[in-house]
């Protein structure tokens, strides 16, 4: 049968199950790629799984996230993780190389491969024809250690790339113009995959462009085909060896369809607060801009910076923007710098910070309230930059660069009309400048074991995690109403953010947002009954941080008893051993009040062998019919106390 | 009589007073400096002075220290700095254009000129032949606003300079040798003024090296002659129109002496956590280390990076050192990629960082935990890197390059010797990459009277001041003991910082650390009675910030009564209209409670007759003699409510 792309890499890597659309499969895993802010709790995943060495072809740590280092914890983190990368056969990547997606795609990339990585861009790697999939921490440290992943096939969605860019349009347009016609839910439960002659005329590193944030629809990946575009990409990173050709049968059948003529797409911008806000560039000119970003993993190429580059040179940026400059990695900062580039940039008027994510993750150039930035950035959502009320604006290089030497935000061509300017024609330089001493890499096998873990005071290890008892006897300590989500559970911030590698410190902060109180009623009982949760609907949604499962896991939680989850947030639970329950009837949820005592007999019974539960409040006759929506393999580990002491146990 | 360059530059100044040491004199200045993390408030008196124009030459506003803008606070505070330039006829000079010492010296530094700025580095402009002061904010305020400096004349410390300096040792090994003489209160009330034949071997921004430090020594500035080469440095500015030529009359006589014969000098490192604990670098060489930063206004210029590029060229820094470059300045910056020195830093492994103060003042690039960290800036204070128990040692970019490269502490002599390395002999480029659109000049005057101040959320009007009551019938809210510092009173740390441009916020931190309860019980007497506090020796010790002067008088102090006090603060409580007094008999300050009521009758005829006060007990027959150490100027002052009532009342 013609195969797709997506059909290729996925059947070419089945552990088990059938590619099926919604049902399980088990897809071995090739390559990792984890970072800092999310890197660390993977570390302590793997202490706590005793690993001895990584199980994978190439996993590679990075360190582009928190790099400001405002106190002494980022720095701690950085040497914990340079200590576990030598320990457990990992790569690392030092803070200033770059951001992993692009420094990922020029050094270890390698097409017809899978990867998973604790990043939700990681499918950027799509752009060489991997198969590279975000995901939760522990679900990176179990690949680590060589456990296949667990995924519901997904739908594979065929977008056909007719002509080619007009002048002043880019990449960055083409996803927009996804955005515009899809919204942030478009590519739910689907794999995109672009196919047809406009593939052709997009380089390997526009691809990337369009992968990264094919996140933003929401989509599990995105992938193109390895054609000369890829061979030639790396043949430029000295890594032609790699290049191996996949591309879709003839005549390929996709679940859905969708089509794109290139030579239709102008200069589009996603407006205040999200990706899927998109208008044409045009409908906006002329508002005030006050900051102007380049850079990001959304836009992290060569191109991406020498066309703003040209475009800037010899003018000056306006004197009430501030143009930041976010190289992606040092590689491509070197490549700007021998070109000339960095000196135009700096020229006009750039601020040039150091390699890395930055401002992308509101870790610094937080814009001031209310007043328009522009960035070449994947994301604008609320808040995101730093800013509560910020008004953050995404768009292409080439808007970035226009709207930086007007002050407001200018369609491209418009400019180019007023200026008589050419569009910049980039010539990627034949051979990057390789550089490969700022990575380190895996130690011989028998050396790693002699590395022991460098803890600075802010790296805990992961707290033990105990079996789900048979009999649950505890209060609810927490009854929470619809929509909470785990930022209520487990804030983000400047102040609990640093003990993101402190499961004990951060448990302090569990749930505050809602009750200061929480977490000193659960200690007070964490060592004898722990506790229970109620909550509404769609409970845990939002951001996919595992610390909103182990927090409160620390604190003594067994069970949480809800009217319906967010599906991350849901799987984090098992995979940390806390029994997430609906209520059979929702009215319940009214009849059930903070406070009580509930009894759960039976409970190991009554989960392997499927049936319901029965919940009994102590001192009164009243009880409450409780279901669940576990696979096997999820009772197994709920049983076990979470996805780790499961896998310790030898089991799968 | 044979003058001395600060005894000419002083005399040519002078508005009222007698050039005799310890005498009071008022200088007339022309120049400011301001940075943005005092500059906001010098802004807010400049509104409450009610002023119109500045009055000075030049006055320059920098934002060069809180550049991360981990929230929309920094932006903010850019906003209103560069709306307070446009208002008041100042210079802004935007984010990302540099650090304000160098930049000052290469656009506006003129030779024989007077300066205050609210920085203590601001004597680095001494290496012009200026005169320059690091004082409180207010004082700035008042020199824009056309008022002479006050200042107790300081001896002058003739130091003769003889011989050159040897290979791999630099200006920075000088003033660490003056710092290793005479640490760091070796220059209190000193002017030190360099002379003598090896003077002419340090180019002008070698001279800013050692002006810029001598800050260290506790000296009130440090002048050097303005001869050719600061004509050269000037030429290279494009300003040579600005020279004029300053030096000693033959025979110039100093008050004290110092004699340094520059070949003998050897590389030296101040160990932690003071820049007087200077040691030969080859005894303590061979000490791991884990960051190298090279930048700051104590090593800004051109050579000093590239020294230190030169050095790593072609190799790679160690893989457990993070190799932090901070650029001085954007033009520092052009001028380094133009020559290449970029590529090489970038190419060794470099994380280039934006150009400004950064980690030098603790904002980023905090080491880990007793980990060294060796850094070519000025200071090395416990924990003034962000982290706590940090581990910084102070030298110059040859040992910071050498250490970089090795991993270990290195004396770059052994370096050279290990590779054969020549000593890298910098040319300085002949004409600077000078580009001023970072820099917004002035308005015309009626043009700068339509422009409003723009003040975000967090910018608040520095509070109304009211005259001091006649009658003070006021409750002791708090009495503390010896050394209280200013870091006690107005606490520093992310917290806190932040609203450094909101006193009615920051006040709720006041004396927190000591006693919580502070500011709730001053609000509740503030529009009543006000209240007093009762400080042991040397209160309020530390740290010259104004807020700990102005959040206790918003709170509602009237006046303190202490055994003694710190010079600063004491001079801030004046500006502020506290009245600073002390026990007559220190043994009263056991006698006095907490909580009292004291009365003090006739304040303002026994303040302005010079006679000494009584306070007495309410409810009970003890009382307690008082005196005060106040000038008549500081007298009128207080009485008014403080400098800016007293300016605005047109007294002077």
């Amino acid at each position: 049968m013609a195969q797709t792309v997506a059909h290729k890499l996925i059947g070419d890597h089945l552990a088990w199950g059938e590619m099926v659309p919604g049902s399980e499969i088990g897809l071995t895993i090739e390559q990792t790629l984890t970072q800092d802010a999310t890197g660390t709790l993977v570390m302590q995943e793997l202490e706590a799984l005793g690993l001895d060495r990584a199980a994978t072809q190439r996993s590679v740590q990075y360190v582009d996230h928190n790099l400001l280092q405002t106190d002494e914890k980022n720095a701690e983190d950085h040497a914990f993780l340079q200590s576990a990368c030598l320990r457990y056969g990992l790569w690392y990547s030092k803070a200033g190389n770059g951001v992993s997606h692009p420094t990922h795609m020029q050094r270890f990339g390698v097409p017809g491969t899978t990867m998973v990585g604790s990043d939700s861009h990681t499918p950027a790697a799509g752009s060489l024809g991997m198969l590279a999939i975000g995901v939760g921490g522990l679900e990176v440290a179990l690949a680590i250690a060589g456990h296949p992943l667990r995924l519901r096939m997904p739908r594979i969605w065929g977008v056909r790339l007719d002509g080619e860019l007009p002048d002043w349009s880019s990449a960055k347009d083409v996803i927009l113009e996804m955005l515009r016609r899809h919204g942030v839910s478009g590519g739910v439960n689907r794999i995109i995959e672009y196919y047809g002659p406009g593939v052709e005329t997009l380089s390997a590193m526009d691809r990337h462009v369009i992968a990264n944030m094919g996140a933003e629809l929401g989509a599990t990946t995105t992938v193109f085909p390895a054609d000369e575009k890829v061979r030639s990409f790396l043949r430029g990173e000295g890594r032609e060896d790699d290049f191996r050709e996949l591309s879709a049968d003839p005549g390929a059948v996709y679940d859905d369809h969708e089509q794109i003529d290139l030579s239709g797409i102008e200069p589009l911008i996603a407006a205040p607060s999200s990706p899927g806000n998109v208008v044409p560039v045009r409908e906006v000119a002329g508002r005030e801009v006050s900051q102007v970003v380049i850079g990001s993993s959304a836009n992290p190429g060569y191109r991406d910076f020498a066309v703003a580059a040209e475009m800037v040179q010899g003018r000056q940026t306006d004197s009430g923007v501030s143009f930041d400059v976010n190289p992606s990695s040092r590689q491509i900062l070197a490549d700007l710098t021998k070109a000339g580039a960095v000196l135009d940039l700096v020229n006009a008027g750039a601020r040039i910070h150091q390699a890395g994510c930055l401002g992308c993750i509101g870790i610094g150039q937080a814009p001031a309230v209310g007043r328009n930035s522009l960035r070449t950035f994947p994301r604008n959502f609320p808040g995101r930059s730093g800013t509560k009320e910020d008004s953050v604006w995404l768009c292409s290089p080439e808007t970035a660069a226009a709207s930086a030497l007007t002050g407001v935000i200018t369609d491209p061509r418009d400019l180019a009309a007023d200026l008589g300017m050419d569009y910049p024609r980039i010539e990627q330089p034949v051979r990057a400048s390789i550089n490969t001493s700022m990575l380190t890499p895996p130690l011989p096998v028998e050396e790693a074991r002699q590395e022991e873990l460098v803890k600075g005071p802010n790296i805990s290890a992961l707290p033990e995690l105990t079996e789900l008892p048979d009999r649950i006897e505890a209060p609810v300590l927490l009854k929470v109403g619809d929509d909470v989500s785990t930022d209520e559970i487990s804030p983000a911030g400047a102040r609990a953010l640093p003990f993101r590698s402190n499961i004990p410190k951060l448990a302090e902060f569990t749930f505050t947002q809602i009750d200061p109180e929480y977490p000193s009623r659960a200690a007070e009982v964490v060592d004898t009954t722990g506790h229970i949760i109620v909550g509404g609907q769609n409970y845990g949604q939002g951001s996919s941080r595992e610390h909103a499962a182990i927090t409160p896991r620390y604190l003594g939680l067994h069970a949480v008893i809800a009217k319906s989850y967010a599906r991350i947030h849901w799987q984090n639970l098992a995979n940390f051993g806390v029994l997430a329950l609906e209520f059979a009837d929702p009215a319940d949820y009214d009849r059930l009040e903070g406070g009580t005592v509930l009894v759960l007999d039976g409970v190991r019974d009554a989960l392997a062998s499927g049936g319901t539960l029965t919940a009994f409040e102590r001192g009164t006759d009243r009880n409450y019919e409780l279901r669940h929506n576990l696979s096997s393999h999820q009772v197994d580990a709920v049983l076990a106390g979470g996805e780790i002491p499961l896998m310790r146990g030898g089991s799968n």
